[in-house]
């Protein structure tokens, strides 16, 4: 089995140490869920891709779409068998600058497309639910860059580097205000009385692919929705808890440690399965 | 003549696409002057590395001042020319990781050390001073990373392309709530009426190794220093401005754009040319 990287289309194995996303993180990524080689909303991924490359000063070509394309395809065909599932990670970054944190417009962005393995969750936790627990690295509160999926991801590495416990699936991570913004990997859902909740990401967070389609969802099926911000007690009184991301799907949450000796818990409800089978209905699982 | 990169010591041009570097950021960099192959302050650049290295939970081994050492001499004899100023860049990443924030104790971090050019001033800055401007570009509050030279410099990227014009040689950079912070390259220090003044940065900016000297000058001579939160007005009143960094020196800044029609300038004083002085002597410059 050969999972290869393609690099501007070609096939390689590593970046100059020139590259801007190396330097400075200049630069953002997708992951993406493949069904036997199907891409899951990759039409959502690729109009992120597009809108936050823009808000980082990193202009796309016209054809950037088929280019993608073309480059999944070839990684398809020199993967040769047709997996079950895998995983496709793009990366664009704004190329190989020299030192310094200003680009000229001469340089070319680097797109780099990898396939990879799906990760192997053998305890089940799409059915069986996980446990979460409060992570102490806060986000900071960075209306430019929020909700980018960019390259700056030293928060998510400290938070996740403060548990080793396999007990622990995913960390919740608050801002730098104490409200609840997101896990380390993954966006935060819970349900009260019926009403879905998720946290406001207009400060800091990542703007999930599935978090998007959930709010979609809600608003198609007349489930109320309410995006806003909230502090951690709002988990206490919770009926659901779920955690979600573009290669888990949708997580139930069945317990979590939020400070030492604070251990809450939550049952797996019908607004948790019903989000999980129309999901899964889109290849989102 | 070549400008070579080591990555762990072997000659190399390009890192895996794997690096955690690469992927989030996970890891920091030193710009050190050399001057006739000799590098400045290189004790202070190496303690900085350790000691940032640990915030960002990456372990250095013992030996690493030794390799570093080695990689630089290796460098030097490359190159095989010595050249009357050159610029050793040390980056450190948390090495090749797979997919998602957590890493094993088992992956090695990954050394990369190469030489630059020195840039070229010809309109002799240090001498005659420069020209700031005030960017729109906020730092966030990120007591967690704030001082650490990391690799996640969105937004020193932003703020750098926030002007094109030749006009200004540096910007300077707000945090959140609005607080003087830096240069987007560089430390700002200002004076007034002998008393030399710096922003704090225990929540964010890059604590730089000229700024480190010139606080420690400042004790060693009498003079009056204060680090703390000051807003931009307080420029307006100041007799002398500077900005700083381990290549540039310090440079005079005489005048600055900090609103629309809004031009303030400042002249070349004492304080500056003795410190420039002082620092020279260290081989600053």
């Amino acid at each position: 089995m050969t999972y290869s990287v393609l690099i501007n289309g070609q096939s390689e194995q590593s970046v100059p140490v020139t590259d801007r996303g190396l330097a400075y993180g200049h630069g953002l990524f997708e992951t993406i869920a493949l069904n036997q080689s199907t891409p899951v909303a990759w039409q959502a991924h690729l109009a992120r891709l597009r809108t936050d490359a823009e808000r980082l000063a990193i202009s796309l070509s016209a054809d950037i779409d088929q280019l993608l394309e073309q480059d999944l395809t070839e990684l398809l065909r020199l993967q040769s068998v047709i997996l079950d599932r895998s995983v496709l990670k793009i990366t664009i970054t704004r190329g190989c600058g020299g030192r310094g944190y200003s680009v000229d417009d001469s340089v070319s962005i680097n797109r780099i497309v990898q396939l990879n393995p799906f990760p192997d969750y053998p305890d089940k936790p799409s059915e069986k639910g996980i446990s979460l627990r409060l992570c102490a690295t806060r986000l900071a509160i960075a209306p430019q860059l929020a909700g980018i999926k960019h390259l700056n991801r030293l928060e998510q590495v400290l938070a996740r580097a403060e548990w080793q416990s396999s007990d622990f699936r995913e960390g919740v991570v608050l801002d730098a205000e104490g409200f609840l913004a997101e896990g380390t990997m993954s966006n935060l859902f819970w349900c009260k009385n019926g009403t879905l909740y998720t946290p406001e990401l207009d400060r800091c967070g990542v703007n999930g692919i599935v978090r998007q389609r959930i709010i979609a969802i809600a608003e198609e099926q007349g489930i109320k929705l309410s995006i806003g911000r909230y502090k951690p007690d709002c988990l206490v009184s919770a009926d659901e808890v779920i955690v979600c991301n573009s290669v888990i799907g949708v997580w139930p949450v069945v317990s979590a440690v939020m400070h030492e000796n604070n251990r809450l818990s939550w049952s797996i409800g019908s607004m948790t399965r019903k989000l999980q089978s129309m999901l899964a209905a889109e290849g989102i699982y």
